[in-house]
Order: structure tokens, then C-alpha cells, then sequence
């Protein structure tokens, strides 16, 4: 049986014989008895298996390394040793498959940089158990949540020839074999590629996104984006998931209350889910954090403009490394004063609107547009979104002014031509809510496998 | 308010005064009345708005063009017409968005290539309502299954450096510039690249599935897969959905178990959840799917080997295309007999080692290897999977055997010596799922924007 299963209902486990298939996690030994720290992956805790010299093969058992795969017959016992409530006693076991002693993972604390070159073994140890488990739950709560409130999941393309996003920042896709280019009039020939052009791999479903809105009404997408970024940040991965929902006949207020209620319907699905990890980062990785997710459900998101934003950030009585400016984007140091000062998370709206996508809906003023960020005490800007521009010549106008290419787009202009309407949608980074509901602060140890510049091992 | 919601208790709201937002899709027009079939995209059915002259804009509103986006306030009625029991009599409305009288939208039978050429609004139609709606279900039903038995959502990476599916079925991937490519000794120099070395898009989450089953146990993916196959057939793409589910502690029987309940599932949560589709599937695209469907969920699964399937075709009164043969595969006629013989979905067992994948595990007979095939009435193959090779030396020597590059896999080599186990997993094509749930035969209609050689519009 799976540990997870045991652990629901333990108390009437006592006393039955029970088989378990797992991992040693650790291996204390003496004279006369051993005490097999077991655990196999299906639940945070572990469990305690005991052995004495009554069994036949006690000298072959006490030479078992940690790491090892083994399946294990014995009796739950309510335990009279401290540490634990519950115990298992061996009366058979197998060995499933061996560990050598030079096996990496050991019973101690490893470093993080340690782990991330062992990142095929790293899964195995108490940090990265709890980490990849939450970013299960996590993404169920995310499918869970659309699909209670009758949105329609949408697996948009990842292989696109649109370059609206500036080719340079899309990874470049082919079948071409590069020390055999074709050629013609001195330039490769693309026709000659599996697409017949020249192909991206996208980083956003936003475009698709809208035009299954305009059928489904509230769709959201869920799947890898790629961004070629050089860049060696905390926060930067070249791989990544996102989620992007996009809803039609939804204004940005509109938009709002399903950005606040997304989010707590997620963190309230961690807490009440994953408690053993949540007090398990809390102690060992983030003092607070589950006072801090706990305070997040409960409060209630203030709105304010950009120009409000700035209006309290140059009234503050702060030394700012960067001054706060009406047009500008804010830095790390506002958007940290910013939900100090309201003590809660803070949707920001109205921003200038040369700092913002050229999809983003202009307001009456024709400076600004209806985007909305939202700022999270702890991380920072967690949500971006807006509503899109829906008046075909504006969008159209507004392209051209920032020289975005609309040959290989039009199809996404033309959703304005043919029963268009007010719409919205935001990008939620999946790696970015993962290392918010965790407190871990480096986006190498929340994916599995990251990637990032010079990174693509494993 | 959506029409989902509308429907879920309609009678409830009859005399209420209800908003809706949503498109017309049809507009019937006489002297004194309209009649607008109206949908919103959040559920299969439509509902008739009607209006009389008695409307100040009347002349206006029969004016509104099939494909128009409106908002609508009315009265919810029974209907006294035939062809609906409720109606909504229009008190006033609000055009959202125009659509001229050119859309290529109309209310009629459109062909499903012309369709095609409209991937960004033929998901308007009825028919890619039902498609979309059942494959978003499918997909959620997937999560749920897995998620309610305890396996952890494993996101596995996209891009790889490992090239041993063969680096010519894979896309590579690069941010050099093919018309200006750095190189060194006469050959590119990939060092360059932003992994600084080859990197492609990967068509398994299989190897980095492994390596999460040996920390959580059970592991499942569900995400795009790439391959480069340069085949125009209605069941190819260059882009789709797969789920690789890994067991650890679960040999072939065990599998088995998983494959069959996992299905029975998904298709219960599709006649439970969309039957209004299904109705729709079994009118107007596949005869019978409904029963075929439901004749699935209580079937028994039959378990033969390959050997025994041959033995059946052999002896069979037929004449084949491709003669049976114990070291080959088996063909779609001879899928179709099997399936027809039994009456029922089979799985095949133990086939020949040199017709599958390196890492299967081989069996006693050193000629056969522990893999399994699902056929399924109507489909043929749905589910291929396998035991996989625990044994160290066994599988570095099939490594060898079949030429398969080890030296970017080496960790995936190391889960054998560090705990490994005996474990099974599978591959599920989504795409062939939601052509066996919905009875339509090409996979560019069941992907919202397909991508096959030559077509990566949109």
C-alpha cells in the first residue's frame, strides 16, 4: 500500500500486517535491533520500520544503504520511542534494488547549488519531496478552479511563425541540418524548412487565447512558454509555464475579481492540502509563510492607479534608488513600499502606456492603458494582465506605431472585424506562484529540469 | 450570465429578467418579429431570443447580422414555438461588437476543410464547440483521475540535449542566426548557442518521468510533445498532446490495471459531463458512438500475448494484406480482427524485442519484451506502454545493441544503480483520445491550430 494511504487513516492500521515498496531514507543501526527511516513518495512523512535479530536474515538487513529500493511485510505498531507515533516491524523484507555507498543523496543537508547538479536525484530528498508536490497541487487547484467556474482548457500552438513578440526573444525551430543549409540568392531558404518558413517557439498563448474566447467566452491555457533571455537572474528560466486566461466580455474590474478570487482559491487548496509542506517551508525555509498565506486569503485586494502608485511612492519619506516617475514602469523597491503600505496585496492599473504591450486596450486619456498588475507583499508583481484593445483600426494604428509585424497576425486582428467585443486576460507565471506559496527564491529549484543560458543538462 | 449556468436550472428563472452576453448565430426576420439563435460559448446548447416591433429599435435590431456580439436583456419564457421550451423576449440590447455580411461564419453546413482554412473561427461552429468542450473535459478528467489517486503532475522538460530518440525525428532549437551562424574547424560552432551546445524539442517526457518515479512513486505528464515526421495522413502532426504516466513497484500486470481503470474513467466523465456533445458525435459524425462508448466502460479488458494475437490471425478464415508473423508487427486489419474476435478492448502482450523501444524490459526468453498495446474497437492502438529495463547492465547493453547515444543520458542509466526498482509506465496520445471520445478521423480536427508539414498558420 502507498504511504499516503496509510497515513489517512493510521490509527486502524494498528496491529494489521501491511506491505510497503519504498526508499531507505536513512539507516540506524545496533547490536540487536535497526531503524529503517522509509519512505516512498507518495505523502511528505515518513515512516519508521524496526528490526530485531529474531529474524533470520538480520546481518543481510543491518549491510542495507541508504538509497536502496526495497518492499517491506510487517505489523503497524503504535510506537513507544520518541519521534514518532507509529511504527512498522519487519518480518520480511526484499531488496528491490541496490544503492552504493557513494550515493549522492545522504542523510544531511545538502546546499541548493549542490542539488541542482544532482537535479535527476535531487526529487528524492525532504526540500525538492515538498516542492514538486505543491507544484502538483498547486496546478490542480489551477485546472480545478477553471473548470468549476466553466472555463474551457485550450492547448494553444507552441510552434508558431508569428514574430509579433520580436523574433529575437523566440527560440528558432527548424529541421534544417546547419552544416547543410539551402540556399538561395545567398540567404537560407526557408521554404525548404518542414513548415516551408521560418518557426518560433512561442512565449505566450494570448493570441490563440483570444480567438478561442470569442467562441468559448472564458477559456484559460496552461502549457510551457520559452523566452530566449540571457540572462542569469533568480527569477529567469528560459523554460517555463504559464497560465493565461482570457475572457470575453470582461472589463478590467471585471478582471480583477477573477484574478483575487483565482489566487485564494489556490493558496486556500495548498493550505488545506499540503499542510505537512506548508509547515515544512515555514520551519526550514520561510519563517512566516503560512501566516503570510493564511493573511493573503483573508484580505481584501486594494485597487489604485499607476498615478495614485506614484503619488504615494513620491510623498513617502524614503531615499529611493529610483525615482518614482508618472511615466514609468516602478521598481522592486515601490512595488515593495507599495503593499507595505497597504499591508495586503495591490492591483495597480492605468499604466503609461509606452511602458505596456501593444495588444493593451488605450484609455480615454491616450496616455495610459487599462492594464493591471498585481503586487503581492513578499514577491512583488505576481499577475500581469489587461484588456485588449477590440477596436480593429486603434489595434492596427497602435501596431504600426511600434513597427509590430501584422502579415503573419492578421487572423488576430480580423477577431475585431467578425463580432469582437470587450475583452480581458492576464499571464500568471506558474514558477512564480510556486515560489510565492514556498518561499524558495530561486526559479532553479522549483522546476524539475530548469533551463536557463548554458543550462540544458539532464 | 453564462447560458451554462442559465440551463442548469432554467426553470427556475422563468419570468426573471436575465443579461446575457454572447453571439448570434442565426436570425430569422419577419414583418413584426425576429428570432435570434443565440449562444455564448459556455455550454453546447443555444437559446432563441425573440423580439417584436413593439421595441422602439426593431428596424435596427433586424438589421444585426449573423456573427454580431451582443448583450442582451430579456425575459426568460416558455416557449410556444416548436423547437425549444424556453425563449427570452428582448427587452433591449447592446451591440458589442458588428460583423459584416462577408464572415465566413454562415449558418450552414460548412466542409471541415474548409473549416480548416478558418482554424481561428471555425471554433464558433457547433461542431468545434462539441470538439473543444470534449477535449478541455477530457483533459480535466485526466488530472482528476490521476490526482484522486495520488500521483504527483510531473512537469518534464521541453527542450533537450538528449538526442536519443534520434536527433532527426526532433526539431532542433537555437537562437543563432541561420544567415550569419559562428563557425569553427568548417562546422557550426554550437557553443555558441544559447545552451552552448545542439539543443531540440523533445517527443517524451518518458526519461525525466523515470527519474521523478523514483523519488514520488507515481508520476504522471500531460503536455505538447514534437516530432519531425514529414507525413501528410489524418493521423499525423508535427505537434501533440501526450500523458506518460510511471509507476514504480508496478510491473506489466499492474499496468494494465492502471490503463484500463484510467480509461473506463475518462470516458464515464465524458458521458457524465458532455452529453449533449455525445448526442451531437452520434448524430452527425459517428453512428453509435454513444453505445460504443458506453459499452467500453463495462467491458473487461482481454489480456493475450503476441504470440497468442498471431496464433487467432493465423488461424483465421481471412485473407491478409500483410501476413501475421511472430516477429512483426501487427497491422490495422489485424488490429480490427483481434478487437472484433474478443468483441471488446484487448491488450497485447510480449512482443518481439527488435520492433520496440530500447529501454523495454526484456523477458526470460531473451526474444520478447514486456511491453503492452491497448486496442480498442473502432481505434486500434490507444495506449502503448511497457515494463521498463531495471537492470543496469541489460539495458546499457540494448543501449549498444541499437546504437543509442548514452552519453546525454547517463543520469537516466544512473536510476538503476542508486535505488532503482522494477516500474512500467505509458503513453497515451491525446489527440487519438479525442478522436476515439468524439468519432472524427482527423487529428487537424480535434487540435485547435494544427501544426503538419507545410501548415503552421495562425
Amino acid at each position: 500500500m502507498d504511504l499516503k494511504e496509510l497515513f489517512l487513516d493510521i490509527k486502524s492500521y494498528v496491529g494489521n500486517e501491511i506491505t510497503l515498496s519504498g526508499w531507505i531514507r536513512n539507516h540506524r543501526k545496533q547490536k540487536e535491533f535497526g531503524f529503517i527511516d522509509f519512505s516512498d513518495g507518495t505523502c511528505f512523512k515518513h515512516i519508521q520500520i524496526v528490526y530485531d535479530n529474531s529474524l533470520s536474515d538480520f546481518d543481510e538487513i543491518q549491510k542495507l544503504h541508504v538509497g536502496c529500493a526495497i518492499s517491506v511485510v510487517g505489523v503497524l505498531k503504535e510506537s513507544v520511542g520518541a519521534g514518532q507515533d507509529y511504527e512498522v516491524v519487519m518480518k520480511s523484507y526484499k531488496l528491490e534494488g541496490d544503492c552504493p555507498e557513494d550515493y549522492p543523496i545522504q542523510p544531511k543537508r545538502h546546499s541548493m547549488e549542490f542539488l541542482r547538479e544532482q537535479a535527476y536525484l535531487r526529487p528524492r530528498t525532504n526540500m525538492f519531496q515538498a516542492l514538486f508536490r505543491v507544484r502538483s497541487m498547486a496546478a490542480f487547484a489551477i485546472h480545478e478552479y477553471f473548470q468549476k467556474n466553466g472555463y474551457i482548457y485550450a492547448h494553444t500552438p507552441l510552434i508558431t511563425t508569428a514574430d509579433c513578440e520580436g523574433e529575437n526573444q523566440m527560440f528558432k525551430v527548424t529541421t534544417l541540418d546547419f552544416n547543410n543549409l539551402p540556399m538561395v540568392d545567398g540567404s537560407v531558404d526557408m521554404s525548404q524548412d518542414l513548415f516551408k518558413k521560418q518557426s518560433y517557439i512561442t512565449g505566450t498563448g494570448q493570441l490563440h487565447g483570444e480567438a478561442m474566447a470569442m467562441a468559448f467566452k472564458k477559456i484559460y491555457t496552461f502549457g510551457p512558454t520559452f523566452r530566449t533571455e540571457n540572462s542569469n537572474t533568480k527569477t529567469h528560466a528560459n523554460e517555463f509555464w504559464m497560465i493565461e486566461p482570457e475572457i470575453a466580455f470582461c472589463d478590467l474590474d471585471g478582471l480583477m475579481d477573477i484574478e483575487e478570487d483565482m489566487l485564494k482559491y489556490i493558496v486556500n487548496y495548498i493550505l488545506d492540502n499540503c499542510s505537512d509542506e506548508v509547515e515544512f517551508f515555514d520551519k526550514f525555509v520561510s519563517k512566516g509563510l503560512k501566516e503570510k498565506l493564511e493573511k493573503l486569503v483573508n484580505s481584501e485586494f486594494k485597487r489604485i492607479t499607476h498615478h495614485e502608485a506614484v503619488d504615494i511612492l513620491k510623498s513617502a519619506n524614503v531615499k529611493w534608488e529610483f525615482e518614482p516617475s508618472y511615466d514609468d514602469d516602478i521598481a522592486k523597491e515601490h512595488e515593495k513600499y507599495i503593499t507595505e503600505y497597504f499591508n495586503g496585496p495591490v492591483f495597480i492599473t492605468d499604466w503609461p502606456k509606452d511602458i505596456k504591450a501593444w495588444y493593451m486596450k488605450l484609455n480615454g486619456d491616450d496616455k495610459t492603458v487599462a492594464a493591471v498588475d498585481l503586487e503581492v507583499p513578499g514577491i512583488g508583481e505576481l499577475i500581469g494582465g489587461s484588456q485588449r484593445e477590440e477596436d480593429y483600426d486603434k489595434l492596427v494604428s497602435r501596431m504600426n506605431q511600434m513597427g509590430v509585424d501584422q502579415d503573419t497576425v492578421y487572423w488576430y486582428n480580423n477577431l475585431r472585424r467578425y463580432g469582437g467585443c470587450y475583452h480581458s486576460g492576464f499571464g500568471l507565471g506558474f514558477e512564480r506562484l510556486i515560489m510565492y506559496l514556498t518561499g524558495v527564491e530561486n526559479i532553479r529549484d522549483v522546476i524539475a529540469f530548469p533551463r536557463t543560458p548554458g543550462n540544458c543538462d539532464f
